[in-house]
Parts: structure tokens; sequence; C-alpha cells
């Protein structure tokens, strides 16, 4: 494997460790725990495994451990420093006892149903330290939920002697990692499960998890991207860019740009939803922007948008709602009908509300909600191009506003997806140590014998030293939502919150955002120099632990 | 302004100096220089500025200098660096003497012609220093050609007491500087004109100018983007990635990145030119990459694309000629048609090579070429989505293999273009060394009474302290070329050459990182930390001047 200079140089990192586990560790275990609520049906699901208590390791003795071995499973999309997980339970597993062996299921969860997996040595672990992707072992996104999913998967844990699995995931893959342990527990399989919170969309936290890993690499990575685009646009002074960027079921990402970047415009899609508004109030948003700054001199601007947004106007969710029922039942009759017709045939049959809705979109996008579905007849939101579907909008009220003398300015718009850009990025400096800490933390659940439990670190504003790491039962985070259709313990997920800390800084600086300039250009994620640079965290972090 | 902390600590960065511009500075001249050919008519054309020696600084005495005030233009596209440039133009002149002037025309040559300028004093400059962006002074496309053009500008310099403008832009940026000295000269106005080499394209270099500035950090920036990129598709193993790059007039960004980051394919737009690849052709070339990887399990990859392939293509270069022709003698014929009997009326009056081409294309792509057209009547190129064109065609390619039974695999395409990501990134400590070198040569140009010189820095590749600064006559590096129809004396642009050695070390490993998955993650620029990260330059400097 040929590697980059950085790689060469930065893969002698030693990630920082909490004190708790610098050394030999000892459990101190908090009062045993509720979930955060349907509490009853909770614990009726996981007898074997509600109620425990939380887990926070501080410094120790020594003490023998037997040998044992551990799997581990990436689930689902990448996100920087998941090797560093990996790499923290290898070095943490083999100090306990050298003897013990670290398997690695391939190409994610499928990996243990269909026992593909190699043995992770350390010339492997080596090649990986501080680096991006999950390509040590692949990821997938299988989701393990079916009961002869876990006996195959206990067939290959039997054979290789596995004590404990970690999975690594987001919000699902770690309910399903809960499941999975209650499984085992109730079958006394001696099998313990252990969960790691990944995810750059931020939506995985909650009071004992302060923050998924992955979202500040990736985060700093979109606002690199962000301030180099902001800082052209304010030297052409002639492009107004639309930038929607990745995570499509919270708007974390975009608002920790935002307050990175502080761009002119940024949408967040929980603030849409909860205020019930439009897309044409959205697009008039925007507008307004374009022809205030155009009306000072400023035919330029950047606007950000979460990938979800189209799922979150409310208006658009009762209009895809109507247009279901209506495919459904008179799909038939105006598949084969001309553009026109069908158009005139949809808008007769949809409620006022909704036909209204429907009225306002553009031909392309009207078409993609009425006809173009999936094979299980979903629409495909996500084909959807909201920043050109935007762009196209403000234009087309802009045009309106000249008409009415309401707009005396120019309309260039330029579009930019970043998604892949940054979910395998190497990990900063706080990721690198977060995902080591979350790996030792991980092997020393196993070898207190935890299971059900999620590794955790807090206190991560504070100098890595301080920081504190442990265990929290997954129960805990739980509650029962519908999920297609049926209710299911899952952990909560965390939108964001208009009344939390970064939106409220954010809400009180975006009027002078659009009226003024006030980019701000973080630049490249640095590993070396000042501390105040290298080893800062996310502003949503900071503003959220004040 | 509100800065980012990187901004904050990287603004006390000093940029390092060749040992000739340390302290005072003596001007070592060479023999008289020609022209790279057409040598008679250039020399007819710059009497006043033909021959002049090349220059280089060497460390000399002090000397006194009397006051003067200097001028400064940033033209065309953004390149990281510029403000460097300008700062280095600024510490030199006050060196020489505190109570010279610099003064910032505003929004590019147009600020000139305009009178549109600030003084530019050290509070401002000091916010200016190591960033990336051109919005210190702006930027603009206006071409300085014309002889009102050359008076109105005479108009501020005077009123300024001005003695030298630099211009700081591209190829053509530079011939025109060249053509204003000469005029200035001619008329005896006393007014010198110091270009300087700016484009992140490239294609701006030659025995004399062995890098343009902002090249490093663009290529750079899109190398992190591209390796994240190819972490992510190592990672997933189910998409193909296609990469578009910036850069119309030549392929040195897409083969830079290469070498950085060991893609699958990368198309050279020189080597189609040459070559007189088809645009099927290129299509049989990336869809045998495809296929041949999923006949080893490896239905991912990645594949970069110059933005400029498209006008490269000769077959398409003759199509785009006849259509053009077509259009001016019997648009009015067919205009009105509906799609297929337009298109029937093209292919049917179309000669028959041109019309097989016609009919490679898909639809959309067709359309643009022979009915879409900007206000000049010619075709918009740049709007055509090349790397969607592509992967359409590598798609349909390998439908029709997939019949043959000679595809297997699975083809999941994904998108990306990168441009406004890399022009305005802050510079890396090359650039930055770079640029500032080039302004203190301007300034130190300028003090030597020098005129129609571009400053120059040699050596790029040792340390810095071995650099050498200097000046070349512009007119030494022109030649005569057709432009609008017209025989213009212009500085030769740099193409890929096949036979230099940075196409030839791809050329060399290209086979190989087709088959294997042979990926380089580069990183971000990194400002502080080991050398051999921070100060390295690219690849194709390193290899031509191995």
């Amino acid at each position: 494997m040929k590697k980059s200079l950085l790689q060469k140089e930065r893969s002698s990192y030693q990630p920082k460790l909490p004190k708790g586990l610098q050394g030999a560790v000892k459990v101190k275990e908090g009062a045993p725990t509720q979930s955060v609520s349907d509490r009853e049906e909770i614990q009726k699901l996981f007898p074997n495994t509600y109620g425990m208590p939380l887990v926070e390791f501080v410094p120790g003795n020594e003490a023998n451990h037997e040998a044992m071995n551990v799997g581990v499973i990436l689930s689902g999309g990448q996100a920087p420093g998941g090797h560093n997980v990996i790499c923290g339970i290898f070095d943490e597993v083999k100090k306990l006892n050298p003897n013990n062996r670290l398997y690695g299921f391939l190409m994610g969860p499928g990996g243990l149903v269909e026992h593909n997996y190699i043995e992770l040595t350390s010339e492997i672990i080596d090649d990986y330290r501080n680096t991006g992707g999950f390509d040590m072992i692949g990821s997938g996104r299988t989701k393990l939920e079916e009961e002869d999913q876990f006996e195959k998967g206990l067939e290959i844990i039997r054979k290789l002697d596995i004590q404990a699995i970690v999975i690594i995931g987001g919000d699902d893959s770690n309910t399903n990692a809960c499941v999975l342990a209650e499984y085992y527990a109730a079958k006394k399989c001696g099998v313990q499960v252990i969960g790691c919170p990944k995810t750059i969309d931020g939506d995985l936290k909650n009071d004992q998890i302060e923050t998924s890993f992955g979202f500040d690499t990736a985060t700093k990575t979109y606002a690199e991207l962000i301030g180099n685009i902001e800082r052209d646009c304010n030297s052409a002074r002639k492009y107004w860019h639309f930038i929607k960027l990745m995570g499509r079921s919270a708007s974390h990402i975009a608002l920790e740009c935002a307050l990175q970047c502080q761009p002119n415009v940024c949408i967040v899609s929980e603030e849409v939803q909860q205020k019930d508004m439009t897309l044409n109030q959205i697009v008039e948003q925007i507008a307004a922007a374009v022809a205030d700054r155009a009306s000072r001199g400023m035919n330029f601007g950047v606007v950000l948008i979460p990938e979800g947004l189209i799922e979150f106007i409310p208006s658009i969710g009762r209009l895809i709602g109507e247009l279901n029922d209506l495919l459904a039942a008179h799909g038939a009759d105006y598949k084969d009908l001309d553009k026109e017709a069908q158009r005139a045939y949809i808008l007769a049959h949809l409620s006022k509300e909704n036909a209204e809705t429907f009225a306002t979109l553009p031909e392309g996008v009207a078409r993609q909600l009425s006809l173009d579905r999936d094979p299980h007849g979903n629409v495909q939101v996500s084909l959807i191009e909201t920043e050109r579907l935007l762009s196209d909008m403000v234009e087309a009220k802009l045009v309106a506003w000249k008409k009415d003398g309401k707009f005396d300015g120019k309309f260039a718009p330029l579009h930019h997806f970043f998604g892949y850009e940054g979910r395998c990025a190497a990990p900063s400096n706080f990721d690198a140590d977060y995902c080591y800490a979350l790996g030792v933390s991980a092997a020393q659940l196993i070898a207190n014998g935890k299971t059900g439990y999620m590794a955790i670190v807090k206190n991560t504003t504070a100098p890595t030293d301080e920081w504190k790491a442990g265990g929290v039962p997954i129960t805990m985070m739980m509650n029962m939502e519908r999920r297609s259709g049926e209710m299911k313990p899952v952990i909560r997920k965390a939108l964001v919150e208009l009344d939390g800390a970064p939106f409220r800084e954010f809400a009180r600086l975006r009027d002078e955002w659009a009226k003024e300039t006030c980019f701000i250009y973080p630049g490249p994620i640095q590993y070396w120099g000042p501390a105040a640079v290298c080893d800062r965290t996310t502003r949503t972090l900071e503003l959220e632990q004040q």
C-alpha cells in the first residue's frame, strides 16, 4: 500500500487518552437507569439488559485477565475515525492479555451472518492508524434484526471462540446491537455485544452521548470547502452559490457549517417543520436576501441547504402522502396520458391544499413526486436536486419581482453538493482521540463483563486528560416509535432543537449574515501546529457544553 | 472582519525568501533575448521592449531610492496566493523608501480604466497576509487591449503619480501587460508595466516560468477531495465516481491530481487530441476498465476528467465547426421542426464523418451542440456536463456488453465537479513563499527601471534559500498565433506534453492503476509540522525538474 507523505507522518500520531484509561482501569458504577420514556414496554422487551447502571472508568490496579477473543463490525455509512476505534480496541485487548485476538467481520453486519472475517494483526492495524475510511474491513447496510441472522452469527462466534462483538454504527445499528445483546443474554450464550456511536450526521446524541464520532472531521472538511467558496464568492462578487450538505435525517451538519462559516442563508429543516413553512416561504426567504443584497450592490452570496429538507416541509409531506394514495388507487388511469393531461388529472384529484402545493412546483419536480417511484412505490426524494430546485424557484420569484420593481439586480446561481468529500477524511485530532478512547472503552466494557452497553466519552470540550470514559446501557436511550407501521423500541434520534444553544446562536446572528458579508474561512484541518487550531472541537459542542 | 482560528495563527507566517531577495539587492543581467519564434514580427510590434536581457537578483549593497508610487491589478480568475504577491510588493516598496505608496485598482483591469482604486495601507495588508482569495481589491475580466483604455489609465496614473503598474494575471493578461508596457514606452510616458504569472490551470509555464502561482495549492485542495472520495469508494466498494476538474485550456490539473491520487482512470485532453481519439474511444477505454474490474469483483472506481475535454476531441471539434456553418446557413430551416425532424434534418445535411459522430451523441448533448448557442452563436461547451455525458455513455456501452456477455457486474456512477473549492484556498507554504517572492521581485524590477518584464522565481524544487528570483522580458515568451481570425503576438500557452516527464510517469503507471486499486490519500494542506508534508511542491514540478 503506497502512502501519501501526510499518511506516513500521521501514522505515528499517538492518540491522547482520558486519565481513566491511561493505565490500569477500575469500573465505577452508578445507580440503575431507566429508559427516556415508555419504561414498562422497554423493560418488558429487554428483561436481561434493562436498568443496568452507568459505568465510568477510573484509574485502578493491574489485574490478570483471561484470554478472550473479540469481533468488530463497521455498520452503515463511513465516518472519519472508524479505524481508530478498531485500533483502540486492538491495543487494549492486547494490553489486557497478549493472547487475546481481534477479528474483523467484513463488509458490515453481513460479514457476521455470512462468516466473512479476517484476524486483525498488528501489521494490519498499524497500516490504518489515524486514517479515514472504513476500508480496513469494509462496511455495509445489512440490518441485524432476524433471529436466523443471530443464530448464523452465533455459529461463527462459537467457532472463533469470540466472547464479545463490538458494533460501530448509528442509531439503528446500536438499537440492533442491543436487541442482539438481549437475545444472546436471554439464551445465556455468554456472548456480549457493545455499541459505538458513529455518524457524521450528528443525530446520535443525548444526555449520555455528547457527539457521534466523525461529525467533527466531516463538518470541518465541509467548512473548509464552504469557506473556500465563500472567499471565491466574495472575490468574484457575481455568483450565488447553493450548497447542499449531506445528512437526510437532521440538519446538524448544515447548522455546524453555518456557525463555522457564516453564510448569507442557511436553511434548517427542523425549523421549517416546526414552523410549518411552505416551499414557497423558503424560496421567498432566500429571494428576499438576494434582492436586499442586490439593492446594495452585492449580487453574490452563499446558501446552505440540508440534504433532507424536502422531507421536512410539512406541506410537501402531506402532498406526498396524498400522491402515494392517488398513485396506488388511480395510477393506471393517468400513467399513459401526455404530460399536460397528467398534470391536469392529478391537480383535479388532489385536495385543495395539496393541489396548491403541487401547482407551485417546477415541472420536473412535480413529475418526480407524482410518477417517478422506486421499486417499493416510494418517492425518490434523494434524486431531487434540492439545490437546483431552490435556485430555479428563487430565479422565477426574482423575475416576477423585477417586473414589480422589487428586484433590480443580477442572479447567477452555481450549485454544489458535499457528502462523499468528508465521510472518509482522515480524522481530526479530536476524532482521532475520541475514537481511540471509544475503542479502549469498548474493550474495557467487554473485559468487565458488560453487554448491551454503548461505549461513551464525556466532558469532551475539556482537555483530553479530563475526558470521562465509560459506558451507557443502550436501553437507557430508548423509546417506542412507529417504524414501517409497527411500534418498535429505538434510540431516540436527535434533531436540531430550536431552543438549543447552537440554533439560538445561529438565530441571533443570521439577519446580520444575510445583510452583510460576514464570511469566515476555516481552512483545512491541521494536525500539527497551535493547539487552538489543531485541537478545537465543533462550535455545536462548544455551545452545547457552555 | 471576523477571522477563523487558522487565519489568526496563519497571519503571522513570514514567507521565506530566496537569498538574493533577503537583503539589499543587485541586478545581474544576462545577454539580450529573442522571442521563442516569429522573431522579426514580434520585434517589429515591440520595438521598445524587445530583446531585453534576463535579469537575476543577487545580494547587493544598500542604495538610496527616490520615492515612487506603484499600482497593482488582479486580472482574471482567482488563484491562491494573489494576496501574498501584493504583500510582497508592499513590503519591498516600503523597504526601498517608506514614503512609497501602493495603490490597488479595484475589480480587475477595469479599475484602472474607470479610476476605481484604494491606497493599500499596512492595516489593509496585514489583514490579508497568507490568505486565499482576491477579495483585498477584487478581480475582473476586462481586457486591456484598446488605446483609449491605455489613455484613460494614464490619466489616473498621472493623477496618483504612479511610476509602475503590476498586473497579476494569466497568459492573456501578461500579453496585454506587455502591449501596455510597449505603448507607454513608445509614448515615453515614464510608466513601467510588470507582469506576474498567475493561474491555477498551470498552462502559463515555459523555460523561464517554472510554474504559475496557485497551481500548487489548488491541485493539493482537489487532491485532498479526490483522495477522500477514493477512500470512500474503496470502503463502500459500490460506486464509480466521475470527477470533473476545472481547467478548460489544458489538463495539467487533472494530470497532477492523478499523480498525487492514482485514480483508476484519468483522461488527458492533449493525448485525446494528439491521438485523434473519438468520444466513443474514450468511452470504451473507461468501460473496459469498469468491465475488467467488475470481472474481478470490484464494481467501483474513480475517473478524473479535465473540464476542457470536449473541445479537445478532434472529431467533436470538426462536428462543431460544420454545425456552426449549418446553423448560420440553414438554422432557420430547422429551428421550428420537432425534435426528431430536427435531428433527421441535421443528420441529412452533415458530412458522412460528422454525421457519424453526431449519431453517437446522447440526445441532450446533440441538442446542445446543434441548437443551444450563446449570444455570439457559439456552442456553450461549458454547459455540457462532461462527467455525466461520459458516465451515461459508459453505462450504455456496458448494457450492450452485458448482452454480449462481455460485462457481468454493476455500474452505479456518482458525479462531482471541483473548481470553486480550490481557487480561493489559503495558499500552501509553497505558494505563500513563491507569491511573496514574486511580489518582492516585481518591486525590484520597478526599482531597477524595468518594463515589459514578468517577475519570475526559478529553482523552485530546491530549498527556498536557493531559489533564484529575477525577471524575464515578456516578449521572450511570445509567438504569433491566430486569435479570433487575426494573427496576434501572444505568450505561448503550455499544454501537457506527451513526451514530458509528468505525462510519461502517468503513462508508465496507469495500466496498473486501472487494474488494481492503487489509491493514495494526500489529505489536507498542512501549514505546520514535518517539512516533508508542509513544504513539498507538486509532483509535476518535481518530475519536470528531475
